[in-house]
């Protein structure tokens, strides 16, 4: 063949990567479950119509669906979110017991204009607890980043607001209902463009006399908002979001008026959670209410809903912490005795060691050397004049410093890594 | 909607069953890891080109992919395997060190007919080993499966033949090279239809004089072939795999001169293990050495390649422990001590307990009925009385029993399971 590529805006997460890639969802999924949330997974392939529903991603995500037939000409598509498949997941299984607490990692697609960072296939990693008007449900969500960041040893901090909040407040300074979306996306821009760049937004978009609203919102003083405003709702959740965050031992966990978070669906608590002294500035997870979206979905019912997506691809990114080119800590080299050191290979393997060995007969420098470009470790030299001792050649690979060493200590001295 | 339905040919892996299925793919990936495997993840959506190549899965497949567009009108494809990509990615990445052990799991798409228990969407659990041709790698396979299926308390067999030999003796017997592979096809169904309807189905396709030819596979004797064939390549291999197998402790392998697989781009050994007693009569993992393959792909190199394939979903099925509806190993119950009970909950899951609680503010009969449909194996009961003298009240939910127990003492008991 002579041109064998990839297809445009997907990519292959090599081990390096994944490596990092599984050590960040196995400390997540490690959280969820210690937090009650069950793993559930859905099919990649949906029905298109269960994702073009009317009440399901919205009408610009299906722009970017990826569509596809069986051999019986059915109209199928890709999945874009874990979300629609959940809602569908709850409306055929009308005899779920409530509250439904689970999590979903998978991938998704999306047939957008490719951008460098963006890719048409990535990991969706959710938890969301359906069934549940809860407050305790939302601050479990902020107890759980709270946990995984804190876990990667990561610093972070956790914005939480309520659509209610800042509903209430443009609704006290007499911003129509239907311009409260548009205004809402400047505020939302606050981390990016700063109060001077929000203001001016909103001026150029024909909003006036402004500033009494931007600074209250600004100020992020709840009891001065609880003031301005007639519905305190949204006031008396965050306030319950924040008592309970407490009680969960959450922590960095910020009230914050400007957080608006782009999807219309949300309902209440909404949340972004960000590094602080890290490259990333993007959030790492969000997530938030969505009370309407499931139950307008199935048609019928009332089903309350919250949820928390983390973003796998970008945490992978922040972290500290490399692990190198491969999972092994041995590589073992037999210098004339093949059937020796296979009998210690299985030793260490059963002591749970990860332990790779030479399957090319190479000799020791090329071993060595491919050793190297894999980053393992350790190397393990067995030869004859060691195993009369009983003892093999432990080589660490970064100092280049050798020992001789019994297997039996060998063993108990890395077992426990 | 008045119709939500899942596609057709897929299915959702609920919370109980995944749950399970997770547990299969742990067990996996750590004894992949231990023999120095690395993750690798290839992406779903390839070029139809990719996979339609001369040296790729075979027109046969090709039937059965699904194939899609993106918005630049590319002819893209569902991934049908995790070989094929993987042959491109050694394609793509002609640095990579030899040799490479990758593992990989994920989902690949068949769009064929629909049968119980064959799904159009499924996992494959795939470890290879590119760039060797030694047998130890083959046999590190073995070692892998033996590993596994001994931690999933499995009573298993393994079936192990090479290419080489059964070509060799149906040369011996002048099976001309064209008709081979349906005589192979014959023999490969002794497991199903015995020595007599293997006897039976080759008369019918009009070969005679089979007996000594049927004789000298089923008494399974290397010896005995060895005095017959003329190749002895594949005897050679055999014996190397055997012995290191008995190196690296594999265990219940057995040479099975029956044995034929049914893909045709095996070169070497082929392997098949089987459960014993167990409903499940399919092969639960297989695999073999398919040297030509990846280097006919590439086009210009040669490039041995040897690979193992785990059932998922059949092993899962096998398993006898169940482990019920949901991962939480216990569920909180606050009477009228919400708080007392969030920082109870909190010291629980910092200790690493999987714990859930009450989200809704149920009676204690509810609540008891939702833990008891959920099987999570204690509920624990925190009111005033109890926390006066510093104890929580555990419920066996099996028995039915209850005891007082101060908090310290519940983690220390339950920290190690």
């Amino acid at each position: 063949m002579t041109d064998i590529q990839l297809a445009r805006g997907v990519k292959d997460i090599e081990v390096e990567e994944k490596i990092q890639v599984n050590r960040v969802i196995k400390i997540i999924t490690e959280v969820f479950e210690k937090y009650g949330f069950n793993p559930l997974q859905t099919p990649i392939l949906e029905r298109y119509e269960t994702l073009a529903a009317k009440y399901a991603g919205g009408s610009e995500i299906l722009k970017e669906t990826f569509k596809l037939n069986d051999q019986g000409s059915r109209d199928l598509a890709l999945r874009y979110d874990l979300t629609v498949p959940l809602a569908r997941y709850v409306a055929m299984n009308s005899n779920l017991r409530m509250p439904f607490k689970r999590y979903e990692i998978g991938e998704v697609f999306r047939d957008g204009p490719i951008k460098a960072g963006r890719y048409r296939e990535f990991t969706q990693c959710d938890a969301d607890t359906i069934g549940s008007s809860n407050m305790l449900s939302d601050a479990e969500l902020l107890a759980i980043a709270s946990e995984v960041f804190s876990k990667l040893d990561l610093k972070f901090v956790i914005r939480v607001n309520n659509r209610k909040i800042l509903d209430a407040i443009l609704g006290a300074y007499n911003i129509p209902e239907d311009k409260r979306e548009t205004v809402t996306l400047s505020i939302d821009k606050l981390e990016k463009i700063e109060v001077s760049g929000v203001k001016k937004e909103l001026q150029d978009k024909g909003f006036k006399n402004i500033d009494k609203l931007l600074n209250l919102i600004f100020t992020n003083d709840l009891n001065d908002i609880k003031k301005v405003i007639k519905n305190q709702d949204g006031i008396n959740e965050i306030k319950e979001v924040l008592k309970y965050c407490k009680l969960l031992n959450v922590k960095n966990v910020k009230f914050d008026a400007s957080l608006a978070r782009g999807l219309s669906y949300y309902t209440g608590t909404i949340f972004e959670i960000y590094l602080k002294n890290s490259e990333i500035t993007s959030s790492v997870a969000a997530g938030g209410r969505y009370d309407d979206m499931i139950g307008n979905f199935i048609g019928n019912r009332k089903l309350p809903a919250v949820g928390i997506s983390f973003g796998i691809s970008v945490i992978k990114d922040a972290l500290k912490n490399k692990y190198g080119k491969t999972v092994s800590q041995f590589y073992i080299i037999p210098i004339n005795a093949l059937e020796d050191s296979l009998k210690i290979l299985q030793k260490l393997r059963d002591n749970n060691l990860k332990v790779d060995i030479d399957l090319n007969s190479r000799g020791i420098s090329k071993n060595l050397e491919y050793a190297n470009s894999l980053e393992v470790p350790y190397v393990i030299l067995i030869g004859k004049e060691e195993l009369k001792q009983n003892k093999v050649k432990l080589r660490d690979m970064k100092t280049g410093k050798e020992k001789l060493i019994p297997v039996t200590e060998l063993i108990l001295k890395f077992k426990k890594i």
